[in-house]
């Protein structure tokens, strides 16, 4: 055993502390193997609670601030997508109130599944523009503690706790490929990586429209969108990644690099996945994979593991796609 | 432990052969729970190699006869579904030889699966009606060596060892259920039922329209449809189970009860696999299921096992089912 750094060697207790924390709420999801490549294993999230590893870091979050502030009246997030119904059944398994605010023309089947777990729902006049000025009104007003959806350490160690279980499962995994949009995922799983084994190379995989983090690495510094993407990966669409996971990511060097896949390519490997790996992901979820099939990914000749991140995609979206698919 | 009788423990020893035969060749699916109902723990054979739980019989029927018929010169079967594919892989790994009889209207994309596994596929003049007869024509011209479908104990012993993982997953598991066609599967859960644990009730669920297996059971003699049933579960087409399942499910008594559900309900249930618990598995998977969310399973506080039995629906079904749905 290397012996690690100050710096990683707190992150190994808190990511220790996490997965410790959030074992009897979260779903120890298997790793697959497929008939389509056999150095793949895939880290299938779909089938976590709430339909997407968001619940990992929510419950470490709210489980800690249960513990260390007992006090609080709640929490509160801006989210449209898995964070908020993630953070909605955690902070009704610990028995507190949780408030997120979505912007107005969110969609109403995310909207409905996060009041489902129990949460208020503020839609009324939030827009993608106010929505921060407006998270804290509400937040001063009712005395609540954000969690914010990937800036914050506790999100972040629960969201390594999904690498965690990937290395415990296969500890012969070289490379690990996960989806990148606020870096949440991307940042835990790196810090997993480095404390268990240096060599093991973690790659992060934007769209090509959403390419933010990949500028921010090439940069050194971190840069933003000017808007908000037009991709189907619906998870990936914050405009830039956060100041830890900046840290982690660049900063500390634990990231080998960001690629990036087409719209085409995504579309192509959600319907692989629905079709042939008999996966129903999201289209989030198949950023990794489309990576690898596109040949974008290191290949050392050690397993690669793949996160695919949830399973919440629009029924729409994936009858649509079937229906104009090549005729097989 | 209770001592088995003879019947039974002959069963034993060639479910725990057959186990071990596979075990190279085969993926050991795993368990799931799901956010749906916390009693039901999911066997999603849809990931198993070919897509269906049907790799494991056809590969223990033809590893099986490699070693005790070293001569044979090729495996034949009449399928247009699941076995083929299976039983072309098998063969291949096996360095045999196979030939498929598959009528002429069949879908051309198992076909085309089929032929990619390596096998030589027979479709000219080949009908649901004369399918039989052209069997033992090639088989006797070839000199080749028919593998049943289910009406055989190397495909039954195969079959029963998703039910094996499944209790050595959960012991704790006290109703089986699966979907029932031929009877293969049936037949080898209840024999894995039997031998590891009497008190295990298992349960086959069939579409409405194709209740031949439930006939048969309230009859106590072998019933038949009169023709090929009209149902979406193109996997439990057969029109009678094979006298060996006879054997096992009625004459020895190993199995509960035959339930049926509806093509509507089976409809729904497939649109929930999909999109709720993000399993894109095949309509003849769904049965079980269907059968549980329709309340027609037993319960009795223990944990329900269902095999979803494979994924390789057909794309067009689903989008025209996802475009149908209610809007939510």
């Amino acid at each position: 055993m290397v012996e690690l750094d100050p710096y990683l060697r707190q992150h190994a207790a808190e990511l220790e502390a996490a997965a410790e924390r959030i074992r009897p709420y979260v779903r120890r999801t298997p790793l697959l193997t497929t008939d389509l490549d056999p150095r793949l294993r895939l880290k299938p999230e779909c089938f976590q609670r709430t339909g997407s590893f968001k619940a990992r870091g929510a419950f470490n979050a709210v489980l800690r601030l249960c513990d260390e502030r007992p006090e609080t009246r709640g929490v509160i997030a801006v989210s449209s997508g898995n964070h908020a119904q993630a953070l909605a059944l955690a902070a009704r398994t610990a028995g507190l109130p949780a408030v997120l605010l979505i912007p107005h023309d969110a969609n109403p089947a995310k909207v409905a599944a996060t009041r489902a777990h129990g949460a208020e729902v503020i839609q009324d006049g939030v827009t993608f523009e106010n929505r921060e000025e407006r998270l804290r009104q509400v937040t001063a007003e009712r005395g609540l503690t954000v969690v914010h959806p990937f800036n914050d350490w506790d999100i972040i160690h629960g969201q390594g706790t999904a690498a965690l279980e990937m290395l415990d499962d296969d500890g012969e995994i070289g490379i690990i490929a996960v989806p990148t949009g606020g870096g949440g995922l991307l940042s835990g799983t790196a810090l997993t990586a480095a404390v268990r084994n240096r060599r093991i190379r973690v790659i992060g995989v934007e769209p090509e429209v959403a390419d933010d983090a990949r500028q921010t690495l090439r940069a050194g510094a971190i840069q933003t969108l000017d808007r908000a993407p037009d991709t189907i990966a619906d998870g990936v669409r914050p405009t830039a990644i956060g100041s830890r996971n900046f840290e982690v990511m660049v900063e500390r060097g634990l990231i080998e690099d960001i690629v990036t896949v087409t719209e085409a390519e995504l579309q192509d490997t959600l319907l692989r996945a629905w079709l042939d790996l008999k996966l129903a992901i999201e289209p989030t979820a198949a950023l990794p994979l489309a990576a690898f099939l596109a040949g974008r990914l290191p290949d050392d000749g050690r397993p690669i593991g793949l996160i695919l991140s949830g399973g919440n995609a629009s029924p729409q979206l994936v009858a649509d796609l079937l229906r104009a698919r090549p005729a097989s």
